[in-house]
């Protein structure tokens, strides 16, 4: 058995905001920042289990604060006893009814309960000796579903069906990992199109990233129109008739206003428009899709639950789902969102970018093409250039996709050095 | 002018869970709480801005940490720059980017954005030496439709149109402030029913009930049918067939599982099924509500803004809007729903209950009487019958009918003794 000994909170903030990396209509100056936990143990290799919740700087200690609401959960716990059964490990820290009433399942309480959920995940991992998409690929399809809690969700999926749709995928799933490993995932790069960044830097990036293979770029839309105009002509001339441009406004519209914009902006042909508007307008999304075809819409990333994804299925209201790792209750609930957008046939691009979301995203693209879509088709996960520079075990692109990752865990750890580099004093927050 | 000097921000928490007042199927064991926030100022009477958010114990330090992460943008500021323009303070608020990114505009972070327009609403109204509703009242439809932000609503409802709505009440308002000053608003209790209730307490609680002129009751169900069947045949039996009856959930429910559910419990003719299931899902809701017609479906009291209340009328998914006073971003968008419901012909039932809930509801029900719906039909503002006594100015029900305050403020203020007797040490929690 593995006891989980003790837990740090660390609140990490790096100034991001200085050079406008990250930079869009709707966050004008972020400063990329983790609440990071670390969960030790009393295992002899000396296992920590590590994850984190996102912020862009002011609050990531409120964060921080309401990860630790969540400790008496699994301090002193064994490690054994949550993953022998993980919906029911899902259910017991989503369900502490009284933190739940914060949310209930969204928001703040429930990115700190997903960092609890995604350092055991890590744990997990690491003591099966597997990175997490490989710990996942491992399993059955009755093991993979038994990890989600069909809470809510049961009336568009039900675990059985869940386990029908897996199994078809079953018999190829090693034809899948060798092709993963030989070719990669593919990959957009969002790092040449910040709001803040001038047209020569944005030039100079892109020329950089085609040479590194890159032919799918994402550029940040919705301040001035003729900005947006401006610099998507730009792109499209630089990346020609065969690159993939993709548009994200940050939620900066209402649902009339990007129909209006949409119409004025496909003379570039963006592959899709990201965050058109509120990210919990279901409907809303679906009249934006019906306008605005064929270009695609696309939303996810800060999407609070599986419910809200479930009637963005429901509703045909979106092209592309781009769940995100840790704005969610944890790998459980993205793997319910997976599991959703594949029975409604709806391609998943995981979001990524800030800090270390790339590290956690490419686990979650490669499982949903091992074991449960089984392909790559209009998929792709994003990539930002970005603070890969303090993790243990970055990220790897080759030619503009990304490798499978070989190091045990969720491979979210941060070097020691950065931890104490960066570590932020909240008391001065 | 009057400045804002300085703030509290204080973690108060009844013990409520020792007697199960305010148990439910969903929130076993709430302890009502309050992260209570006051603002002074320099103004020679003294007057100080209230307002709290309302937890049900763990967490309420969170909320606390949260509504500090705010006080940057008052403290120091004048009030009346922020009276003059209140859609645009609530702009200044909920537009930190920043903080935003922890929600967006949803839980902790919004609910403690919200305290912090409530409490300067509060001292609006006080400094206006006013209730709430009267100051409201007392507005022009283009000044209250001023104070309104329609971001991501104007797909809905416009401005324009917001005014107009408001134009054909604005005649006969003083006749329903007189009718409103002699008889009160429509009432019904929740008090007699928590799940955590003794069968002979609740037959206790409602014979008292209905000899204080009572004549709706709501019951808590959802965890054993049969207790909850003979729980309803109990209280039907008692209130006869003229008492409405009205039913919660708390969201324990799937979608199909309401639909079974309800199809058994019509024989005990509820007016209404409340939170049946996912308070974000409106599509789940459209589909209970075609099925258990004629029986209403009711939700909102945790729904996060006003985007979700917006679809869920769209959509014909609800019969009942029960707006809370605390969980979205304040009195702003408060009447940002009340626009909506009264365009969408949705009768609105403020949310009531927990610690403060009543004396501010009453205010949101009387306002929508007043210059908004123009009616009280098929609406009621929910009572419970706890906590009152900590009030300076706790609600007035006469015959199971709520009398409109007198009191200048939004009457959320707490007696300087309950707010010592019940601090809580959150070093401890």
């Amino acid at each position: 058995m593995t006891k989980i000994l003790s837990a740090q909170v660390l609140d990490v903030r790096f100034p991001t905001s200085h050079h406008l990396d990250g930079s869009d209509a709707m966050y004008l100056d972020p400063d990329y920042s983790a609440a990071y936990l670390i969960l030790q143990t009393d295992h002899p290799d000396g296992l920590e289990g590590h994850s984190l919740v996102f912020t862009i700087g002011r609050g990531n200690d409120i964060c921080v604060h309401a990860i630790k609401s969540y400790l008496s959960y699994v301090i002193g716990k064994d490690l054994e006893a949550f993953i022998d059964d993980m919906a029911n490990f899902w259910r017991l820290i989503c369900g502490d009814s009284q933190l739940r009433w914060l949310g209930p399942e969204k928001g703040i309480i429930y990115m700190a309960a997903g960092a609890i959920i995604n350092a055991v995940w890590d744990l997990y991992a690491k003591l099966e000796k597997k990175p997490l998409w490989k710990l996942l690929a491992d399993m059955t399809p009755q093991q993979l579903v038994a990890c989600v809690d069909f809470t809510y969700i049961e009336d568009a999926l039900k675990p059985e069906e869940a386990i029908e749709l897996l199994q078809e995928k079953q018999a190829s799933k090693n034809d899948r990992i060798s092709l993963l490993e030989q070719q990669g995932y593919p990959a957009y790069t969002t790092s040449i199109g910040w709001m803040g960044y001038s047209d020569e830097k944005i030039i100079r990036l892109c020329r950089e990233s085609m040479a590194n293979g890159w032919n799918a770029f994402k550029m940040k839309v919705g301040t001035d129109e003729t900005d947006d105009m401006r610099r998507a002509g730009l792109l499209r001339e630089m990346i020609g008739e065969s690159g993939l441009l993709m548009m994200d406004a940050n939620q900066v519209w209402g649902v009339e206003e990007t129909i209006e914009r949409m119409e004025k902006f496909k003379k570039f042909q963006p592959f899709w428009i990201e965050e058109p508007t509120s990210p919990d307008d279901i409907l809303g999304h679906a009249a934006i899709k019906k306008h605005v075809n064929p270009i695609k819409v696309a939303t996810g990333e800060v999407c609070a639950n599986r419910v809200i994804f479930k009637q963005f299925f429901q509703a045909k209201a979106i092209d592309i789902c781009q769940v995100d790792t840790v704005r969610m209750a944890g790998v459980n609930e993205v793997l319910a969102v997976l599991l959703l957008a594949h029975k409604f046939e709806v391609p998943v691009c995981p979001h990524a970018g800030g800090v270390g979301l790339c590290e956690l995203a490419q686990h979650i693209g490669m499982i949903d093409y091992i074991s449960i879509s089984g392909t790559m088709e209009n998929r792709m996960i994003e990539y930002v250039d970005h603070l890969h520079e303090h993790f243990i075990h970055p990220v790897k692109i080759v030619n503009g996709r990304y490798m499978p990752p070989t190091a045990a865990g969720y491979n979210i750890e941060l070097k020691k050095s950065s931890l104490s580099n960066y570590l932020f004093n909240s008391e001065n927050s």
